[in-house]
């Protein structure tokens, strides 16, 4: 009985990482579509939305399987209803995603945002995807220090949101009102993306070590 | 042992419609903070996320020693898990609130929005309030019915995200980028908050009875 409960809680974390690898995927092909004007890599986003549901879903059943059946100790508990919290902001995340690669597809066969924003928005891709294999990294570690760095790096993320900000609001924006607005919600959408992310590998560090990693003071 | 239970289960299912209620309190508030420049409702609204917060925090302690304690039926359990996911939803809806709080803050003693979009700003701030206070019913009262009519309901408010959308992206906006920027965040803030007031709506009928209101089918 112990030795398969043990098995599934590294199975609910195996399936947790695998969720950070999948919504890392689509906001990788979702940052192509929307620079590339790629429609393929827009549409494959969009269709494997329901992929991230599904798992989930599925983990949704198994973690209540387990609280159901395992009569888990407090502190297990917390973790259990922890995971599910996770998969629902992963799942989330996958969402934003989707909705970058909705905003590439609208445009087609033009680019939905402006040529001089590329730059930043190309960063604000790479660092998102690399935020959530870390947080991947987390769920495995439980690394308290490397949950700290990722704060760090998502201060750069608010950085380039603001960046967005006053290249949109900047007086020789020539791009229009509606481009602008498609700006704004995209550059918005990276910027959750990433909260989310931080989010989770809080989350993950706080339940197991009672530490939070703003302050590392318990609670 | 049992009288307990049901009375804990009473007890979550009144903290969450006291939390519909916190939250369209919120709502009606930053509504009248946007229209009027009123700088003190907007400080009231930002000042009051928290106890929103301190409740769906109560709350989930109050619902893990149930668990915990009670060991309920799988079906009772999903319910429980449940009743989190839905603190954890209105507990979102409150920050959409301060989010429309802080806009009308940023700007006063200027007045947020321009005058043109004031009358369907009220109608949503007003479908905003209704639609989770009809969601506070639900909760009580898990009457399917009801849940259906709330999904009716919450198309009027898509209309009037579109609206909005129109209005901005019209040949004679007059107001700039920074304002139709804000506006359309505003928008998209109310159209979330009445979103996730049906998904909660929709999620307790779902427990209950197994059906999904939007096609009144089983799984």
């Amino acid at each position: 009985m112990r030795e398969q409960y043990h098995e599934q809680l590294a199975e609910i974390s195996e399936n947790l990482v695998e969720m950070t690898q999948m919504v890392g995927d689509a906001m990788g092909r979702s940052t192509r579509a929307l620079l590339e004007a790629d429609l393929q890599a827009a549409e494959s986003v969009i269709a494997s939305d329901i992929d991230i549901d599904e798992r989930a879903d599925a983990l949704e059943v198994l973690t209540l399987d387990v609280i159901a059946l395992q009569a888990p100790v407090a502190g297990d508990l917390r973790a259990l209803v922890g995971a599910l919290r996770i998969s629902t902001t992963l799942e989330r995340m996958g969402d934003l995603a989707e909705h970058i690669a909705q905003s590439a597809r609208r445009r087609y066969p033009d680019v939905a945002v402006p040529e001089e924003l590329h730059e930043t928005i190309r960063e604000m891709g790479d660092l998102a995807v690399r935020l959530v294999h870390e947080t991947g990294e987390i769920i495995k570690t439980v690394d308290v220090a490397h949950a700290l760095r990722l704060e760090v790096e998502d201060d750069r993320m608010d950085e380039l949101h603001r960046q967005m900000f006053m290249k949109i609001l900047a007086p020789d924006w020539s791009h229009g009102v509606e481009s602008a607005i498609d700006a704004t919600l995209i550059s918005r959408f990276y910027e959750r993306f990433a909260d989310h992310s931080v989010s989770v590998a809080r989350r993950v560090v706080h339940q197991a070590t009672g530490m939070r990693p703003q302050t590392m003071e318990h609670d």
